[in-house]
């Protein structure tokens, strides 16, 4: 095992471990963990919510899930001679749950799950047609994962981190808050809200404390979206092996991460989320000395996927256009034409005794493939998504026998304001 | 060979053919061509724009391209005993260029093109930073690609039919036309236009002549969008093997094609298009009687993939988020974010010695992967790109030694208003 | 298409063709086709047994299957400046069955044949458990191909040529009669025969004639095994995009080739053969001058596989070690381990429905791999057998519920002396 | 983490663990473990030699390897209800180097070796051409592989266990001993033995004592081959996620295994072997009650391969005849085949700067494929080996302008008698 550089205690809140991280970004959090170029090194990573979505079959901590609080970080680590203008490599060497802990009631603990949040808090891809909170609840065995409220699926996990990057210096962080208010300004009342802007509460900013703490505090960026720095991603493919390439915005660089995922469908449409864990992360970290320039990368990652992926070869495919449900024409709205192609894999998913919420959260979980097919072909975009067709007990192939039902399990928990 | 239900003379026009196909949707253009569940025949396919695209070193040709005549379709071919309702299974057991014409005037012959039309002229996905017409021109080797305009690249083809799909139901096309007229009232003088109406100039409608013709091309919808149909999808992944699931709208079926691809990469971002080229298609066609409601598949094709298409195991990837270029936040916008992941690979690809527009056309016609990786994270989405290293001569990955040049070879034609 | 510039007409003798090929390897047969490093061009191939094998359910033609007449080779065919030292880039553009023609009683013509020999005839790889004659026919759909004597099963083509090489000199074929002859000494009269000497009877020569026949008929060398030329080497991988290299032994290098297969399994164990069937190569060619010294290639054949050959993600394997059936310990024998894993492989498809004879003929024509697992681990080497299980109708994993049956489907055609 | 039924310390020898393991088969070792269907548990695995072979730059240590003391396996692990005739399912749920020790003494400590035996000493697949003895220490980053012995070379692992397999009943032991002792018999002073036969010195046999001991240790068959129980069949597809089915020949099947490897190539051709390491095996168990007649499985595994091992697209591929060097034709050898399409390979690598030695040590340790691709066609068997591109740093495709040669490093530790 590498030297664990940032240590955590599953029998501890996030708050009370011998190394605090953060939930916000600002290139003002101290870097707490220092390494050097060519280290390898362990970064152990708390689920997102700290603990707060139980192993159980209710869907009430998923309901009130204390989104403010999201997501805990592991990090800064400062990089010796990181510079603005470089290029960070990291190498994922290995990824995982929890080392050693198989049980326990924190996610990570040889278990995970996958939600959907109810409209009023945050949503999800299609809340429209899902307003309520769910919760399915995976078990891993090995290397795949099953669940007591899905039946007849099993995954071969496509683990990575949901989040990476590197800390905004203050003039990227100026320009994020000021964006993102602006959209937020068009429709201040909306919900689920547009975006997310600075919240004191509940921030975790390591080691700040009293007038540098409430300053940081309120500038600091949310941890949900992607950004410039990389950040919240939720690429399904950063799995074991690859190689990501973060600019560099301030000294040291700044790199911090959480959010790891058993497994995930492109898109991460279930929102609460792919199947979240807390876990563990071996890096190697390298840098290319001026690098944003030489390769012309001033934002977000570039990478080189792993070569360990779960390998499928028969997918059963979906497509949908930017048309909505209800009949009007968007012009070439490609998260639109996912959105459809989603929903036709939900219909058809529901003829085999699928319930319609099961079915989401298999898009939303399993390792299927999302694609922008067309995008040029005014005024429809066309998306598709690809399931394979091996992570069913049944065979899910379309033929003039009609379709094979799964054995019925038990309903999907559910809880709604 | 199977028998060629569809034939086309290579020497010909294609309103000079022995039967002539068509090039709008409608429901009463009468099928000529019929045959039966179970049925194994062949269909020639004519390059879109029936010629009009030469072999050269000019962009004339695509700065004047004659959009009004697109698609050139073979079709109608009615299916015995195919009802509404149905769902029509068609598997593509092989697609290739003209076999036994290896040269020649027409795009098939041994050759293809990709094209980027003028903004005044349709535009493509990236039209703002390239405004202008472009073209390339590749020279097929078997089962590769490579372009003169281009250095250092080579393709395994990815060959599919852009364009295939069933005849819409009156009701349907009258949906098509209602919403797709509302969406062009929302801007109607814009540039590129949001859709394209009907259009009685360059109609051609297989046999029907008189006021059956003027009726029917008043109504047709243009071939450009994937609708309920299937239609223009643009999917990379129709490959030999490939099975086809289509909803059927009118009795027969009346399955059309067109718009064959040597490569492309996922979303067509050229528009003028993937690697475009006339050549043949051999299907074999089934019913599932009562399919759409059984399966619940409504409207777009489903489908299984071939498992022939080219194996690449390095992937070099961008990721890009839904931030314009100046800077302004939009609200999950697929679209947007795929965008940005391709700019920042061509960013990328010109500190290796590329032109901009050398790389916009590898990212159109090359195998890329195009995902939609986050959808759900506000405001931001996250889309990626993912480029084969191996298509490439020169070792394109970041590394500390800087980017090895590509031999520069001869500009790419370019023409302008 | 490229030009063709061995052409062959499916419905005349190979010895009846404009250009007349050969089925003996000598370096003085003389070259009639001449092409130059770059050139790109067709060779038409006949299927091996020149139509000898029909499309019936009777084995009698395999039972008395001529051998003395095989492998009737396209060429020889001359590299402008290919010298002796030199290595012969092929690169197989495409290949498949007969262009244009999907019906016809010449294998290749929309179908082949796998057959067994009798043990008096050559047998094959299991001939002490199949000692009779025995034949499949197989219908080519597009890719794909289907048996009407094996029910439940279908392959995804992987189609290759099973023979390819250069021309031996004087010196080589002097080495190889040398050592054959040698080898039949031991055991002259064993049935099946060691090894087959030069045979002038039905030997095909190209344009020689008269004395230069009858001498060069005296000393040339069968194709039935693979040599330091490459020759017979029945690699199933030599797929479309595949790059061979040859070593060049003399001026022109003097490539032939021919034996097609639309299928084949890793050993081709049912000799007579794989998927048997005429068809076309597109080639090109290329020199590297010296180049077998510079890479020491002094023999056999290097290569780069393609990479568009079927894929497949699930297989179910079998393993055998060197212990006769009878119990006896063989040293290290990955011959003999490699037929054990077989027959149990074929010992397991009983169960499922499948006659023995069927089983055989599937691993024979399946992309099934064979791998040498453990080779040193004394006295025992370990080979194992891969079956993709999606080449099968039914589940055929093991399970708690035990096999699930075939459809029962007509018996294999036999035939015994 | 499973429950560790089999746990190890690194810092004791495999006899002063808490539970002793064995290093013979024989149906009356006592099993001390006992798990039941369905369970899920981890068993320690000691590296082959117990930590006699070490991290340093010389090969003495393998010189001297005390071979009568391998394999040091853990278990046996009975399992509740198996009955001879059952198939016993042993899922590989995950399996890595020692878990938390990234470096220490022992091989699996964050590091492994890969050796040729001298001559005397056991040999190795190519020992006629290597008579001396030769180790190379591999550094384990994450997933992959380097080493400090061979320059410009890194492999993605495919973790495997090289050794598991169940107790022989008494009847088959005698089978085994008699056999192996009568081909011991036609050569009872070769070097290196034709077989192994039993041998008391240095066995150990978990908790006997006194006379059982004696007994047992007198009858009990050597682990070095693989047989009807499975056993050393060093197959390197037996990677995470793989389920294998074993024979079952005594009451609880009494499961053993050992011999982890980080990688190997086909063939493990260097015989000590792969990249050797202890570390760890997540398993889950079942039984299919009678399976061994159900499934018609008497002997040796059958299994499903996992679907996470590395993927490479591009190989360069080497085949070899059954003509021994000094030019005798064999008969359809495929040891020997391979053995020259393994020399080919040597050659080859020789020409990029690579020692023969290394290119031995490369092909021994990396994940390449070697193919039984020709077994019928007399007297040439051809075998295939096929490396992957991408684990060079150097382009190894053969080309005009030569090979580039790799970074001379230091050279392999070498000892001789």
């Amino acid at each position: 095992m590498p030297p664990v550089v940032f240590p955590l205690d599953s029998t501890k809140k996030f708050t009370d471990q011998r190394i605090v991280g953060h939930n916000r970004w600002h290139g003002e959090i101290p870097a707490q963990v220092h390494v050097s170029p060519g280290d390898v090194f362990r970064v152990d990573c708390r689920e997102w919510f700290d603990g707060a979505i139980h192993n159980d079959d209710s869907a009430e901590d998923v309901l009130h899930a204390p989104l403010p609080g999201v997501h805990v970080l592991s990090g800064p680590i400062a990089v010796e001679g990181a510079k603005p203008g470089d290029l960070l490599i990291v190498d994922i060497l290995d990824v995982g749950p929890i080392p050693q802990e198989d049980s326990g009631p924190l996610a990570g603990q040889g278990w995970g799950y996958t939600g959907v949040f109810a409209t009023q808090n945050g949503g999800g891809f299609l809340t429209e047609w899902f307003p309520d909170a769910y919760k399915v609840i995976w078990d891993f065995r090995g290397g795949t994962a099953t669940s007591r409220h899905i039946p007849g699926v099993s995954y071969t996990g496509i683990v990575h981190p949901g989040l990476m990057g590197t800390a905004p210096s203050a003039a990227l962080l100026a320009k994020w808050n000021a964006r993102e208010q602006a959209l937020i300004d068009t429709d201040p009342g909306r919900v689920p809200p547009l975006a997310l802007p600075p919240l004191a509460d509940s921030a975790i900013l390591g080691t700040l404390t009293g007038a540098d703490f409430d300053r940081v505090a309120a500038e600091a960026a949310r941890t949900a979206p992607p950004r410039e720095n990389g950040g919240n991603q939720d690429i399904k493919n950063f799995t074991k092996g690859t190689r990501v390439f973060y600019p560099v915005f301030v000294d040291g660089a700044n790199l911090s991460m959480g959010d790891l995922h058993f497994s995930q469908g492109d898109g991460e449409i279930t929102f609460c989320g792919a199947i979240e864990m807390g876990g563990f992360l071996d890096l190697h970290v390298d840098l290319i000395k001026g690098g944003m320039d030489t390769y012309g990368v001033s934002e977000n990652a570039i990478f080189l996927p792993g070569n360990t992926d779960p390998q499928y070869s028969e997918w059963l495919a979906f497509s949908g256009t930017s048309v909505t449900l209800d009949g009007q024409q968007h012009y070439l709205d490609s998260h639109l034409s996912y959105q459809r192609a989603c929903l036709h894999a939900i219909d058809y998913l529901t003829k085999f005794g699928y319930s319609r919420i099961q079915a989401y959260m298999i898009l939303g979980s399993a390792p299927i493939e999302g694609r922008l097919s067309g995008v040029v072909d005014i005024p429809n975009s066309c998306s598709t998504v690809y399931l394979p067709t091996a992570i069913f007990d049944v065979d899910v192939r379309p033929s003039a026998s009609g379709p094979e039902q799964v054995a019925p399990g038990p309903s999907v928990p559910t809880a709604s304001f």
